[in-house]
């Protein structure tokens, strides 16, 4: 084992004792959020009503998931490996997916009594900034829980496993990733099944407004909010966060050793450092609304996390590679100065949050020109507005990943063209990026509180017009934070994707090593080309295709989920509307609970093809095409990944303001054809922007970490002459059958919903209205 | 210069003989479509608006292409290369990009004049049959002057050129496929943006039938269907064709020197003498639907191609690779037998066309299960139909991405894991596939001719109830044929790219080999990166997603530009109906002509767009990251166009059959809820199927062949260490700048469209109805 000096062991302490401080800060805001005014009987039972069902989704979802997680602890001790690491990693396994479900937990339970809060203090004097204050203090909590808990870990395991940390520490991310992709994937379809549901009923077919109490499925809206954007997104964020460090500590150790494990870590206990500081900075001025206060917030702390971790390079590193104690020796003779490299890195990353952030709001907001082109299609009717939001999306999706491309080609310049270097710089790239994401993941956090709180308010009929009128403020602005940190969230997935990439190549090399010094012989032919990178190789190129289909099938099955539990919410809540006449006049409250667990039955039905095609097909591809294919697999979901997460992302949210424009007024406002239009883009862009879109950037990372976990076995049972390689096709082939079995199973599913369906019709059309 | 033996140059006279055959076939069977009854006066004065429409628009756009050609001829001349060859390769573009328009003016030319005979026939005693018969030989002149030209254009070239024929071909290739995609792309704005507007004001607005004579938009639309449906399905394939050829030719010689540029010359003939096989066998017997009648003589000819391939590789080949005159060194100890191994190539390629032609059926025919599903999400409205037909779609492009890898990790196997074998064996695999190419160019030909005579009987108000229905029939199975062959050209294209890209590392190869035996010196640091084939390497990905991403915004262009067309001819026709009130009475003709001036204006406008990103955004990744990220661009663009060329081809012809499920009487019938949901999906899939889905099979070629053609000018102005790296750049800068420029234009005159919209809705508004 490499043995850190004690003088970075003294650095990790107190890199530690920043992640424990930055978890205490989010004790105190945590006190200061319930410390405020609760409102009246009647918005606490409502708000009662949503935690009681995000809680009773959030345990359901989490014992299906235990589940999942014995299984893959099982598959960790089957890979080839040191016996101490290999414990070392099932335990950090554990406590990455444990970290990843508490903050999901937290975030949805803190933002459960948020939204309260926020409804309740629409009422008093002063009631827009003391709304906006508690909404991003919210978001505050979890930023500094995300923050401070991915901190301790990573210092944790630096601190007991040293040099063999980042070894460990795959096991952390890979945690931390599965668990928040399942998170992504079962909140996201409840929520949107849920919100579908609820306005094809509520508002297209009854004619009534949004957050109705007489419609069955808002409690289910609601809760929605909290398990899919609140909990999805800080375990997502988290995951990002996890994961990055998890490739910079790799790459870090493979190219500078002691120093390339510590510097990164620095990065981050900054970022815990800069998110402090935003949260502190971030309040409302005077009659500014709640938007400007963030995007101030977000643009100071993240100059100041550049400037943080420019003094810290010029501390911390020597001014010449060959200084580095540990440094390889492909870079030993690099000519830069690894301090002005290691700042520029980390500002690029900085740079392309703040470019994305803007671009992201470019193409979403309700004042700029692709959204209020989305718009005036509605004037031709609904699919002229489902076309140009699809133009909107396929365009923004291809900036964006061009800026992102761009970041990556910068790093490579500083690199100097080696491949190695420019790996472990789009690392701390993304450790600078994420600098950002305490902040980051308040902005997100204010989202569905605010949407929460407005829905409260509405169901209680307790709210006057000034006090709604701020709510559906608040809200507004909530809709466009949550689709700009969707952006940024990409950007971090493909960083970290990236480097993983580079991770996983040293994990190659290394195995490859073994092999070599074991004088072992090395098969050739068809064994050869299984290890070639090179893309013009056809099977290469079969990996970059079927990593690329990889992305389209789990978007497919993602949106396909929504479609189906949708349908069966809106005949549970035509039937309601048909069996019990009292519920339209008012007079009988709907049967709020049952709508809440069909969504949480069918989400957690749902939740399993999409997990087990991420975890199962780079272990087919792997084992039955070997490290150059996965490689490509790797590479083409990457590309596609980022392509289709900012495509699904950024159609819904530009259709989801086209339809804001036109309810302010346009082309005939609330009621008109227009509106019809308008309101059918916004519900094709639900699933798109809640579901499949978020869900991608969790699901590269799974297969990136999935791929580095299996490398070194899929060279033993490929590269010897002498290996087994009907154990290799077999595994592939047991791979290849449970992830295209769970496909197939959830078509076979999908037949009988569709049958049910058929039934309810049938029994709706035959009884009297 | 490679002189051929006398006995192959034997061997292309006689291929270069059958191909005069096939021509004079063609001949003949336009004699025999041209003799059948041309039905009434009114059924004619119809037919010969479309026709005049139709030719006038593929006039104007040839005028508007031949500047391209010029400007294209003029760049292909600065190239560096021999004098002689690049005389003759600029003589074989023009000729490649005449035929290519030559093919798709005849499809045209034909379907306008056979529209009108299938509908007369209708009438007739026998009309089903003598319908279908008229429809599938027009087919048949447009498939035997495919595969007609495209072989004697290559046999032509290698008569004259002998071994260098391969580099000459690469401009016949070309030619052909910039032309195909230009036609794709402006044929299908042009086609989409009748029909979408058509259906917009008719069928949703005014609730008239499609083709009802009082719509304005509707002789639009037929004109529609032949520049788009045939002529550029016809351009299409023809381009598949000759670039498949090309890409084997290139391969076959590098590998096998002159029996390798012999024997895909052999295969190609073979599909010649298949496809009047199948043009031959294709009739209707007894009550049989002309579906079956169809897919009867796909498959008897795929399996008569199987046969011959088969035949010719025992024929002609020998039974060791090291008896081939010309084998490579790498090649000429590989222990496998050349004439099975090819047999076995070809016949994967035709299977892999029976298996796409089952699977497209499978997901978007009537009577199968995903598009029943889609129809019954149509009881829960719009959005639930765009979801679940998106879904559909995203799923059966993986698929069929997957067969297709499957099919080239077949290839691979057989080729023993060499890589260079293995490209071959995918260009040949290729040309397996296009032995079918003939029937399926006949079958898609079927699809437009029928819709049009349904058309003109609609129109004319003249067919009986009987005749009515044997038209609507063969309009049906019309569109089944076209969605297959979309199925079957995406495939074709996969292949070719495929062995395209093995060209290009080929002519990388050679280039980088030519300065190592000239001496020179060799530059390190970034430029050996740059060289890197390598899918870790961070620039090499970054090739891959900006390869994905020029599919994204293609995709999104060719969507938007028909919403953009779209809505113009919404607004006029709203206009005609509102200014002419004897319009809907059916007193006055409507104003046909200004609405296909409309589309032409329009389509030609907007097809620069998409074109000038296609061919210049490969110079710009080439010159500007190297030769390694382009080679990942191309496996970028070729792992995203696949998919999302079937994405979009799929979720559009599953959506179309949803509407037929429901017009048929399912959920309501015509008139209710269901209906308007299921004409919303339909609309939106028209650009998808029929613009966008399409054009991207021409367009991943033109970027490979661009890749190919640039391929050396970037080796030398990157390689060596006196390199001329400020011309480089600037080259890229250049390109990058007109690519981006076009799309910035395109934008400009999307906010113009924007305004002009805006102010004839306010005309509208102001005016009394």
């Amino acid at each position: 084992m490499l043995e850190l000096s004690a003088s970075s062991l003294v650095i990790v302490g107190v890199i530690a004792g920043v992640a424990v401080v930055a978890l205490l800060i989010a004790v105190v805001l945590r006190g200061q959020v319930l410390a405020a005014d609760e409102g009246s009987v009647r918005m606490r039972e409502i708000a009662q009503a949503i935690q009681e069902g995000a809680s009773a989704y959030l345990n359901r979802q989490f014992r299906t998931l235990a589940i999942f997680v014995v299984v893959v602890l099982a598959l960790l001790f089957l890979l080839p490996g040191d016996g101490g690491i290999k414990v070392g990693r099932a335990v950090a396994f554990v406590f990455g997916a444990g970290f990843s479900a508490a903050i999901g937990y937290l975030g949805m339970w803190l933002a459960v009594r948020a939204n309260l809060r926020v409804a309740a203090s629409a009422q008093h004097p002063g009631g827009r900034r003391e709304g906006a204050r508690i909404a991003f203090r919210t978001g505050g909590v979890v930023g500094m829980s995300v923050v401070g808990l991915g901190l301790l870990g990573a210092a944790g395991v630096v601190l007991i496993f040293q040099g063999d940390a980042p070894a460990v520490l795959e096991g952390f991310g890979f945690g931390a990733a599965l668990l928040a992709m399942f998170m992504r994937v079962g909140g996201g379809i409840f929520t949107k099944a849920a919100d579908v549901g609820a306005d094809l009923v509520g508002k297209v077919e009854q004619g009534i407004p949004e957050d109705d109490p007489r419609n069955a499925a808002t409690i289910a809206d609601n809760v929605g909010d909290n398990v899919g954007d609140c909990a999805g997104m800080a375990a997502d964020l988290f995951e990002s966060y996890a994961v990055t460090l998890v490739a910079s500590l790799i790459l870090g150790k493979a190219a500078f050793g002691e120093q390339g494990i510590i510097f990164p870590l620095i990065v981050a206990a900054i970022g815990a450092v800069v998110a402090v500081l935003g949260v502190a900075i971030t309040r409302v001025r005077g009659d500014e609304d709640a938007l400007t206060t963030i995007y101030r917030g977000f643009y100071i702390s993240a100059l100041a996390g550049v400037l943080l971790a420019a003094l810290a390079a010029f501390l911390y590193l020597p001014s010449s590679f060959g200084a580095i104690n540990g440094v390889s020796e492909e870079l030993a003779n690099h000519a830069g100065d690894p301090r002005l490299i290691a700042a520029a890195a980390v500002t690029i990353g900085v740079v392309l949050a703040g470019i994305i952030l803007w671009l992201t709001g470019y193409f979403t907001g309700t004042t700029s020109k692709p959204t209020l082109h989305v718009a005036s299609t509605s004037q031709t009717g609904a699919a002229t507005v489902v076309l140009s939001g699809i133009g909107v999306g396929f365009e923004s999706a291809v900036y964006t990943a061009g800026i992102i491309a761009a970041a990556i080609c910068g790093v490579f310049l500083l690199a100097g063209g080696s491949v190695w270097l420019s790996l472990f710089l789009v690392a701390l790239a993304g450790c600078g990026l994420l600098t950002t994401v305490g902040v980051i993941v308040a902005m997100d956090t204010f989202g569905p509180v605010s949407d929460n709180a407005q829905g409260i308010a509405e169901m209680s009929g307790e709210v006057d017009a000034e006090g709604a009128q701020i709510l559906t403020d608040l809200d507004a602005a909530g809709n466009t934070t949550k689709a700009i940190t969707k952006g940024i969230a990409i950007a971090t997935a493909v960083l970290a994707a990236t480097a993983l990439f580079g991770s996983y190549a040293d994990a190659v090399a290394t195995s490859l090593q073994d092999i070599l010094d074991s004088g072992k012989d090395v098969a050739g032919g068809v064994v050869t080309s299984m290890l070639a990178y090179d893309i013009i190789s056809p099977v290469t190129l079969v990996g970059v295709i079927l990593g690329a289909a990889t992305v389209f099938l789990f978007s497919g099955l993602a949106i396909d989920a929504v479609t189906r539990a949708a349908g069966a919410i809106v005949f549970e809540v035509r039937r309601q509307f048909r069996e019990n006449p009292g519920i339209m006049t008012g007079e009988v409250r709907p049967e709020y609970g049952r709508v809440v667990d069909i969504c949480t039955r069918d989400s957690l039905r749902e939740l399993a093809t999409p997990g087990l095609l991420a975890a199962f097909a780079p272990i087919a591809v792997g084992f039955g095409l070997g490290v150059g294919p996965l490689a490509g697999f790797l590479g083409g979901s990457i590309a596609a990944g980022v392509l289709m997460a900012v495509f699904l992302a950024n159609a819904g949210g530009t259709w989801d303001n086209a339809k804001k424009i036109v309810e302010d007024g346009r082309y005939g406002g609330k009621g008109s054809e227009a509106h019809a239009a308008v309101v059918i883009g916004d519900t094709v862009g639900d699933p798109f922007k809640d579901t499949a879109g978020p869900a991608i950037n969790p699901l590269i990372k799974v297969m990136n970490l999935v791929a580095l976990l299996i490398a070194p076995a899929v060279v033993q049972l490929s590269v010897p002459a002498d290996a087994n390689h009907v154990l290799r096709i077999g595994i592939a082939s047991a791979a290849a059958a449970v992830a295209f079995g769970a496909v197939i199973a959830s078509r076979l599913r999908a037949a009988k919903v569709d049958q049910e369906n058929e039934a309810r019709a049938a029994v709706a059309a035959a009884s009297p209205r």
